[in-house]
């Protein structure tokens, strides 16, 4: 395993290249306008398996977008990985804030990256990150290195629900098992302050329509005096939280995990500079649920948030009307033992009782998944320690996270194993948002430190 | 004036076609994409008054659209009526809602119209109730029927608050001296219940920013922790009506006219069916302040209507981001006696003051304008009565509407005249809305009834 630097370093502009690559392919999954492009990034994660060593790699259909599928078993009685990622990305709207296009990428260097990073959606989430997987695989093949068996499974739904990859995780569990999940979709503290996260919040997303009158009225003949769908949905989002920022929804909570003192303690401990935080932000003060640091509302805490919302006229100038319907694109994130399914329908039902008379209210729900503890006492977890320590000369530190990996804990329930989430992006890499990147650095240092993980696992499974 | 009948039945087909011609020119004052449009629209106002017999038919340029301006001087001993309108249309969005193109005019049949209507954005508000005018003008002059002095005045900037006009009025008042001051730009109750407008509300309109963190965040990542614009804004805009739907800004009331008990019993007497009104607009129940009815609510009472609000994602699917700002454009009516430039500022400084800590907070004034109330006594009302008399063998009902002409109080104080709004739409036009439309009949009835009006006031002011 001491060649992998070596190898890295002979290797490193192939390495980005090829991702630069797959990062061309704008493989939105949330907008049907991008079809074939979701399906182009499929049949080239298939080549690249393939060319990493990957026996049977399989494009396998699904009502939604296909999964690719590959292995290599090597011995039947050594433990087994199995690799998840995803190929698809999020829609990169607001164009406009980019400041260069999102499928044309770019290396250009920052304060955090001062070796470089790439720009283009989804050189974090999750192409740069799953493709590092892909070449570390490369090198253990290559350099007859590869110490267990492997398994990838990287589908093009993350970012809109998974739903398909469940339905395929069910039909097909022998063939999935394994010893231990491996992904790197989540971040790191800093460069020097690796981490591994220990928790992932669930969600639900819905999306609610208000509709008043059956047409749009003018203000002025009809203003004060018929529900205005707008003003009502305002009133509605807003009352869905109280002067403290709790969630009013009835039974919210009922589920939510509460921390001990002595872990919230614990969390604390994790280097954090509010000022800085403020700072790399622009703003003037953090808000949240009263009670709660920063870190906590973040990652123990389950949150509501509006994620979008429209309606009436959105145009240059002024427009006197009063829309006939206004939405709202609503996420929850949560912590566990919060049933995704559960608050859905604790939303629905509550959204629908506070509407007004005068309007009618329609929530749809989009999507959702469990929320996610891993122990850190586990061989898996261990084994990602030790890695982390080879690499970065430093023993990572357990961290929770605000985010949502939906399947993560279908995985545990289908399939019985827990879940590794080795991530190295940063907080500031911008994944959903304009200009998201990735650092060189940090990808060519997750290729180093992956092959060290496989080793250190087989061997502490022994 | 025996033969207007004849002459509107002898050329009926051709004052359609003209006015179908003028509709197709999207002369949409708010969106400068359509600015030739706009530009085209005024000269063919200039040809048309021109061919209806104006003398010195002027386009009068200012900082935004211009000002078709003409005249017939005849006797300067007999009065003068000043004629006002606006060549400027709505923007026609949201498109998808039209059933015909919004510039591409059709006449179709419908309930209200059985001799059809004209479906096109301007049909009505206020390209159709302007043409009126010259078309009855052009009946006058040909027939040797115009009994005193006429000025035309035509803007381009009514829809975006008629700044320029303003500007012109001030630094025209010789030019523009005259008796009355006759516009059609509102509606009557029902094509067999002739209404005249007594009552405008004035406006303000204004547009709000606010901003959170410096870029489109990750909602897993940040939610919770950070002030989401959107909630915030949400917020904010329902903070500004109480559970009894008052206005909450403070003063906002101040200088409100309150109506006498007799006032709001005479008002109430205006045929109106609560139940015909909820069915055409498909709504189960009314909304709006307590203690006032609906028609109270939407003439005499001031409102604030949020017109449009966007941020965050807004296409297909679902995105899991909390947007760095998020915007709403609110106006409100106003009524006698509240300055709309007071209430502009008081609007202001009300939503910068509640604004919380992370979230920063800018308003943009639009426009406005003064409410305005005429008396029933005037000359020019009881001409407009007389010849309403004539034409639809009523007397026409005294009425306030909800809409606003912000010019009218500006023409009474700089011009010293007051204003007759005679109209001749139906509040189920649509007007600023998908689809709106102008009955054919009640089109030929405007025509019909103006000279009379032309007559009775010249008879009347001697």
């Amino acid at each position: 395993m001491q060649s992998i630097k070596s190898y890295i370093n002979d290797n490193k502009d192939r390495f980005l290249n090829e991702l630069i690559d797959l990062l061309k392919i704008p493989s939105i999954s949330a907008d049907s306008a991008y079809k074939s492009d979701v399906l182009k990034t499929a049949d080239a994660i298939k080549i690249s398996l393939e060319k990493a060593g990957c026996d049977h790699v399989e494009i396998y259909e699904t009502e939604g977008y296909p999964i690719v599928y590959g292995e290599k078993i090597i011995d039947k009685n050594l433990p087994t990985i199995l690799v998840y990622g995803h190929y698809d990305v999020q829609p990169p709207d607001p164009l406009d804030l980019w400041n260069s296009p999102p499928f044309d990428p770019i290396i250009q260097k920052t304060e955090l990256h001062p070796e470089g990073a790439i720009f283009a959606r989804g050189a974090c989430d999750d192409k740069g990150q799953m493709y590092m997987h892909v070449k570390a695989m490369e090198y253990m093949t290559t350099n007859n290195e590869l110490p267990c068996n492997v398994k990838f499974m990287i589908e093009g739904e993350e970012e809109v629900g998974s739903v398909n990859l469940a339905k395929f995780v069910k039909a097909n569990r022998e063939k999935l098992v394994n010893d231990v999940i491996l992904i790197s979709d989540t971040g790191m503290i800093a460069p020097d302050v690796p981490s591994i996260t220990t928790g992932l919040r669930g969600l639900s997303y819905v999306e609610v329509e208000v509709t008043g009158p059956n047409r749009d009225l003018h203000s002025g003949l009809y203003g004060g005096a018929v529900a205005n769908p707008i003003n009502v949905l305002t009133k509605m989002i807003a009352s869905l939280h109280d002067e403290n920022n709790h969630i009013t929804i009835p039974g919210f909570y009922d589920k939510v995990e509460e921390l001990s003192d002595a872990e919230r303690a614990e969390m604390a401990k994790a280097p954090f500079s509010l000022d800085a935080y403020k700072k790399s932000l622009d703003i003037d003060a953090v808000y949240g649920e009263a009670g709660y640091s920063t870190n906590e509302r973040n990652s123990i805490r389950p949150t509501l948030d509006v994620n979008g919302i429209w309606g009436g006229y959105t145009g240059e100038g002024a427009k006197t009307v009063i829309a006939s319907k206004a939405y709202a694109k609503i996420s929850m994130r949560l912590v566990p033992h919060q049933e995704w399914e559960e608050i859905t329908e604790l939303f629905k039902t509550h959204f629908e009782s506070i509407a007004p008379e005068g309007v009618k209210v329609k929530v749809t729900p989009h999507h959702g998944g469990q929320g996610y503890v891993t122990p850190i006492d586990s061989v898996g977890y261990k084994a990602a320690s030790k890695a982390y320590e080879q690499t970065f000369g430093k023993t990572p530190i357990p961290q929770r996270s605000g985010g949502s990996i939906p399947i993560v804990s279908l995985f545990e329930e289908e399939l019985k194993s827990k879940t590794i989430l080795m991530g190295f992006g940063l907080d500031s890499d911008a994944i959903h948002s304009p200009n998201e990147h990735f650092g060189v650095w940090n990808y060519l240092k997750g290729i180093e430190t992956i092959p060290w993980f496989y080793k250190y696992f087989t061997e502490l499974s022994k």
